[in-house]
């Protein structure tokens, strides 16, 4: 007899999750460096200290004042006007995917994706009971526009997510993909299917590479989620969001779990949202290092994609296991993901890329 | 064209949840109407000080200290040796219900229930595409056991749901009804269905009634969930959790979106449950109140459901909307849930129900 009952694709899967390894050096999970400061920690004390004192009544199911902070500093972070209808956020932006694919995916519908790409995509339409399809990317990481058209047309998908910057890669997708995938799901089978661009990383991207919330009110089937995980620092706080047309934020009322969103989680969010100017300055400083290390494994002969995100893919390696085991075992943990060959460092603080490069020569030579 | 492209079975459907109003006298939700004392906001704040200063990084996925102080905390109120490994938790009950029927029900396999019970059932099954059968309970609320065995051998459920005490009735059930629906669910189509206790109120039951917990070493399909949010006092941050084997709970990593407790949430609700005496210490006051509230409303002529719960069910009016419309104007919200005719009443401050009685002799003559 089977036990436990679990149902049969489930059978036999691994727990997704890096290793939570105690190391000097961690630079596998793509996590900002620097600390909230006493100052963002202060703030956040005080507004629990506030939250908690009704802490037996349910949280704002709506989480309005939470939603006018997201709205505002989306607009000075490429957004045109949007309002705090265009917003949405849960536990994390993987929840935010659930429930995307929860309410516009389901059985009998399909989310397509380009690979190599995040690889907790294909769980959350597993969660969702969604059909996953994979395309492919360009060897260089670029998106394959041509291709894309073609997988669509085959599969009709109900949603295509994409990251941009991509994880692992770092590759950010140009507005007239963004535009021409918009057009191209626009009305295909009766209905839009929504373009999804993942912003997890978006604060980090370099000069010049646009934000696809720009795009917002020319596509009415575009939505951008982001992450206060990354560039706010506040991966331990789980507060993912998005911006969409109303009718989408409207519509994820009906998947989401009532009171999803604690009032010390709304709490935590809007304190930290007080802060994003100090909180941001730090993401100028983690640009640069990107930019350096990029350049410095350039330097030593190392295949590096370009990368618009707070890390960087690079390779290429006969056996990239040893190589990623060698620098653990030397203190620095990156992630062995992406395609074969291929390494994924986290940007950390200089003190920690130094111990990173230090160590890298040592293993590679 | 369909806008926006929701899929087919969530159309038209309004988001669950309560009217949050602002109202002098909330008795709606079943909330404990103590807020935590200063020492509790205190001890949640220096938790979150601490936690907020490693914020940059990602929580615990595994919630170690959590399930330690969940366990103890089991173990002193039914509990025989629940060791942290039987214990799940998550963002509120509902996530982990949620969860359960994610991994144990699905597309083509069934959850059961009994009626009346909470509206929210159906929803969590249709959340995980999960097909829902509700069956029917004695005119007095009483668990049916041979109409449950009919139903059960009819629709084979892999997931059974049942609260208890049951909302909106707050009718507890009896150790021999769990023991055989256990039984009567164990290896029945080659695999076991889970049978899923939902203690939410468990606390508040009088005495003499057991918990499903004591039942957990007999039954490897036995789940029971609990809630921090009405005992606790803890709505507001929302956590629920769960005590089952430990292959059960090991299975729910498997869909549980990674991280999905965040560091703060974890670090709130360590601090409430080392405060657990003086927060239970109004437990006791809020069961006094609730069995005065019954024999006030039976001697007034009312019927009234026995409660093991922080509410009862009331009745029975030929137009209970008026009765609720009648209490509201009084400034006074309770719900308007459960079988036409009947009312629920949140049990709240010995002030709160003053009100609400005087509120009702007058809506009622």
């Amino acid at each position: 007899m089977t036990w436990p009952p679990l149902r049969e694709e489930l059978r036999g899967i691994e727990p997704y999750g890096a290793p939570q390894l105690d190391v000097p050096v961690a630079l596998n999970v793509n996590e900002n460096p620097y600390p909230p400061s006493a100052a963002v920690v202060a703030d956040i004390a005080a507004a629990v200290t506030d939250a908690a004192a009704t802490l037996n009544r349910y949280p704002d199911r709506e989480f309005t004042e939470l939603r006018k902070g997201l709205a505002e500093y989306l607009n000075a972070d490429g957004g045109r006007g949007i309002g705090p209808d265009q917003v949405w956020a849960a536990n994390g932006s993987n929840e935010v995917m659930l429930h995307l694919l929860q309410a516009f995916g389901g059985p009998g519908r399909t989310a397509v994706s380009f690979a190599p790409t995040y690889s907790m995509y294909p769980e959350y339409a597993r969660d969702a009971m969604t059909a996953w399809v994979a395309g492919r990317r360009h060897e260089d990481f670029a998106f394959d526009l041509e291709h894309a058209h073609e997988v669509i047309d085959e599969h009709r998908p109900s949603v295509v997510l994409l990251p941009s910057p991509n994880n692992p890669t770092g590759t950010a997708l140009p507005h007239d993909v963004i535009g021409t995938l918009c057009t191209m799901l626009s009305g295909h089978g009766g209905e839009d299917g929504l373009v999804v661009i993942d912003e997890a990383y978006a604060e980090f991207r370099r000069e010049g590479t646009p934000s696809a919330l720009e795009l917002l009110g020319d596509h009415r089937n575009l939505v951008v989620t982001r992450t206060m995980s990354k560039a706010f620092a506040l991966a331990g706080a789980r507060l993912g969001y998005l911006a969409a047309a109303p009718e989408i934020c409207d519509a994820l009322r009906v998947v989401r779990l009532p009171y999803h969103l604690s009032a010390v989680t709304q709490a935590t969010a809007s304190a930290a949202l007080r802060h994003a100017d100090e909180l941001l300055a730090n993401v100028a400083e983690l640009r640069a290092e990107r930019d350096r290390t990029v350049a410095w494994l350039r330097e030593r002969g190392f295949e590096v994609a370009d990368s618009d995100a707070n890390f960087c893919l690079f390779g290429r390696f006969d056996d990239r296991h040893a190589v990623w085991e060698g620098l653990l075992h030397r203190g620095v943990l990156i992630r062995e993901t992406g395609p074969d060959g291929w390494l994924r460092v986290s940007i950390g603080t200089a003190e920690e890329m130094a111990a990173f490069r230090a160590a890298l020569l040592e293993v590679a030579s």
